[in-house]
């Protein structure tokens, strides 16, 4: 299969890379951060929010949109872009992690996973195919293959049978997908691509949407709206437990496939730090440097940074919005946790050196009382700061990448991972 | 005491009034409806989005701020105005109708109200000294005076009772706030007036942050930045139940107050629709023509245009967030039940004659999803629709009056209210 994603390198800093990822829906620039929109929104963030925060591409999770509102309904809206009226990239994970993590509700065999739902306890069965069937459905820019996430820990050969079915699925899923990914509901002629142009609901993003403070010189937000492809582009994942010998084999099977991209998954499942990095480090080695790497689940903003300098691409986290909601906030003087009583009369914004929408306008002492009294708009303004926050430290790799001053910005060696 | 407050009536219709109402923190264009922001925040709706849809003054409730996050935190961060970060108009209630509320945990004489909190069972007192004091604390342009409200239903000699301790109330919150009212956090020379401007959290608030779609012409956003009056107004509140004579007899005693504006309190208690109305009807007949009248707690889309009609200059109600919360959403067509399965597949904006931004963006599907996966944005986006179609009804409520059309355009008879 030819790869019909488009990824060129503009510039390098050692192994970290800044690319440039043109998708259907928009030009990404890598290295980059996908904020986690598991049931179809960004918890708590307005898509007119995340606009103009700069948000290029976000994710889904199959599992939770086929259980609601279901595969058919998204599909008919135009798909997820449609459904949630969200104009840039999307990437959708397989659910394999989410079935994987359900543990005694689930039962695996050749063919697929049988699951009960955590919603209701009903019966619902994932194979490679019925997977890329949904992933079709829902139409995003990326969707990933379905795969075993392995458990943590794993002995080799435990880690070896689950690696090589991953690979097998990986092939059922690339073979359903060539015959079928004309069905994606943007595909040229399925005359349901304009449904998510409704008249009445036109999307507002336009392209100066993002305020010039957080657009760095160099690092424009994709302002490309045709496609280059047509079609989503199918990436596969590198498991392998954390035996970095079934890992490279497990990556150089996967190359053969020629895919358009590879994640590396399997990882921040209850390993140590250390570890993760080890096996990130050594599967890197393995995957084709002219394509896209993606991390999946990673991590604290010092982890973003830290394996962007190792040449990852792309990652997402659902930290930022999560710990937001537990008013937990990223700072780049720390963490702060403001529900603490010290910030009750502080004046001051949660960031100093942030420039978003609720450092310019909202005090410490404000949010601490909107935390403190249980209200929604606490939980909304945290989650739009720490997604900032991440963005921005993102947009900051980027720069460094371009001017060769990586490691000088980012002392990765200081950060514990 | 003159009336430090002005109030231009600019056309009428009928017993309908279009009228400026010049505070210190902003012109405000009435008959206006004020959003409830309880605890310091508009329920789910973040200030940007409030100065977007044209909100000019809100409502904060005393009762629920002097318990949290108490008096002296607001009024060290310059009032509610610094506190929350919110440039244009504020009134705060007197609390009076939240501690009658507590019923069970409250025990009232003469001097005032003692009454435990909802929270945590403390016990607290208010009495008409001590509410103005956490009034002028928490600065905003409007205070009210702390009244009884009357319990529904309650014989004549009762009621009577009830709004002779209203009326010396009044009186002793008058005497009190004339002694004070210098103490207002932003007063001149207090020193404390530039503490919301703090240098790195300017307000973005901009005059023209209205898009030109939400603003009729001749209904301006308040331009108008600097104060003629430096002080709060006090507005004092008409009680005496469902008994005309005695509501009369309260408006004409308050009335000798010299008050710069009135509210009619003690409605929406249990009676039935007609009686309210009734009430407000009589009530109004005795309140001044040149002075700002205040519908408390009112009311359903129908019921602000229909009292706006009959002369009302500013209400407020918790309806259009708290139903929005629940699903309910108001539209040109009728209420919207969006839990409804009816709407799983609706790729229509939740009213067509609407320019909100949730209406410009988001399906009725979308929005139906968000609510029956329990997710914030739900609450958020219908809280801003419901909000945005209560301040458009108002706006053609005041294009209506200047224009003279106004029982033409909302046949006050057809309502049932």
């Amino acid at each position: 299969m030819p790869s019909s994603l488009q990824f060129d390198i503009v510039a390098t800093a050692g192994p970290a890379r800044r690319a440039r990822m043109h998708l259907p829906h928009a030009a990404v620039e890598t290295p980059v951060f996908m904020p986690v929109g598991t049931q179809g929104t960004v918890k708590g963030i307005p898509q007119d929010a995340l606009d103009e925060l700069g948000v290029q591409i976000l994710l889904g999770n199959t599992y939770h949109l086929y259980l609601r509102p279901g595969v058919e309904t998204v599909r008919k809206m135009g798909g997820l872009h449609g459904f949630m009226s969200w104009e840039r990239a999307i990437l959708t994970d397989s659910g394999g992690f989410q079935v994987w993590s359900l543990s005694g509700m689930r039962q695996l065999n050749e063919d697929g996973v049988q699951f009960r739902s955590h919603l209701d306890g009903s019966l619902h069965s994932f194979t490679p195919e019925s997977v890329m069937e949904a992933e079709i459905g829902l139409g995003a820019d990326i969707i990933m293959a379905f795969d075993e996430c392995t458990e943590y820990p794993a002995e080799r050969e435990r880690a070896r049978q689950s690696m090589e079915l991953t690979v097998r699925w990986a092939q059922r899923c690339k073979k359903y997908f060539e015959e079928h990914k004309h069905e994606v509901p943007w595909a040229p002629g399925s005359g349901l691509r304009a449904s998510y142009e409704i008249e009445n609901r036109k999307s507002k993003i336009e392209n100066d949407s993002v305020p010039s403070i957080q657009r760095p010189v160099n690092d424009p937000i994709a302002d490309y709206r045709l496609p280059i492809t047509d079609y989503q582009s199918l990436f596969g994942i590198v498991q392998g437990g954390m035996h970095p010998d079934l890992r490279k084999e497990c990556a150089q099977r996967l190359v053969e496939l020629d895919l358009p991209g590879y994640a590396i998954g399997g990882l921040s499942v209850g390993e140590p730090r250390h570890l993760t990095r080890e096996i990130v480090e050594s599967t890197l080695e393995h995957l084709p440097k002219d394509k896209p790497r993606y991390l999946m689940g990673v991590g604290t903003p010092e982890e973003i940074v830290a394996y962007a300098g190792l040449g990852v691409d792309m990652m997402d986290c659902v930290l930022p919005t999560r710990a937001a909601r537990h008013g937990l906030v990223f700072t780049s003087e720390g963490k702060v946790n403001i529900k603490n009583a010290r910030y009750a009369q502080d004046e001051g914004p949660l960031d100093p050196n942030c420039g978003c929408k609720v450092c310019a306008r909202y005090s410490r002492a404000y949010l601490r009382h909107l935390y403190a009294t249980g209200e929604i708009l606490g939980q909304v303004l945290n989650s739009v700061h720490n997604l900032a926050y991440y963005l921005d430290t993102m947009r900051q790799v980027r720069q460094s990448i371009e001017l060769g001053e990586f490691r000088n910005s980012f002392p990765v060696s200081g950060l514990r991972i």
